[in-house]
């Protein structure tokens, strides 16, 4: 399985729905918001230890997995419409983090690189 | 390219930063749902038509990489602490909405499934 | 009725259910954005003529009033429990965007500040 | 200081920035939820303590009041575009919660309604 044949499948299940019209990146950019949203809810009210056994609830496991999912479709989605292949953007994120966050500066600090002197 | 080495990569540069203590579920869930919000400003004033020509922009089609990259790094790395199968996930509902949502009565329709009628 | 007036009657219906710990403001920061994503998922599909008229759909109508509430108590709880003076907050936030938007060079543009020259 | 009056001061800078086409319903919904995300920001990898006393951190604290005076003022934006009462819509908003939450059932709980019992 890969990226590309994931794209497929939901570019087909909306082809078929004829669904394209909806599908602008504006659009999609809020429903993956929308979905974030629902994740945000499961985890709002757990402490810290909670939110780290939330998978062993399995009722939680099960939401979980489905809002996730969800947002993983909607990312997948709008990068297709929009034609960014997104293993290479992250690729290419985690080499520009890495200069900004450089190990030795950043090490345990939740800072932004931009507080992290030089 | 497989998602499993990404989330590798991703947990090797948390563990390098000694970043894994603030990588929990909860807060994962919040960094993002912060990233898609800055993926949402570059498109909330567009018209549906500047929205689709956002990719010929080179700082707003950077822009839009980037974010989206962020968005993909937190989710694969949240899927990484939970265990969940992200593919898998996606697949399983992708089957889930394709019962919710059959084609005939969904076509052309952005309701949600409870309002689709039987 | 006043800002200070509902946020005391949020208050007493958080103290009356004993629900003071859970309203950390991080977790109430989780819960003003789980309900603003609820608030995309009405408009997400809808074109710019749709979402003007969505007033007039009172199933609509009503979601809209009710998610608007819920973004709305969130934050005055979240204020209140930080101890900020929102409307004062407020009128000195549009003090500053004043100066960063001069009426004359943001006329009719969406830019952001930074790119507004001077 | 009343709603109305800081609404009216958000409508005059807008119109004296030709900006109201930008201020559908749905562009103030998405730029609602993209200040939302950087308030998320904020305190995405805060412990529950460090989230108690961010405003002890006069930098943090500033940040966190700006984010929550750009909440504050697209959500009066967006219900004065949509002609909503929002301190009417809050007080129907907490009746009907106190019907779904009984406070003898919702004591110390931070479950949904729909898993209350009754």
């Amino acid at each position: 399985m890969t990226i590309r044949s994931l794209q497929q499948d939901l570019a087909d299940f909306a082809a078929e729905r004829e669904w394209e019209r909806f599908h602008t990146a504006k659009n999609l950019a809020m429903a993956l918001a929308g979905e974030t949203g629902e994740l945000l809810e499961i985890f709002q009210w757990l402490t810290p230890e909670e939110s780290a056994t939330v998978m062993s609830d399995p009722p939680k496991a099960n939401r979980v997995r489905e809002e996730m999912a969800d947002v993983f479709a909607y990312l997948l989605r709008m990068a297709d419409v929009l034609e960014i292949d997104l293993e290479q953007a992250l690729l290419e994120k985690i080499a520009i983090n890495g200069r900004k966050y450089p190990a030795d500066r950043a090490r345990g600090r939740a800072d932004k690189y931009t507080q992290l002197g030089g």
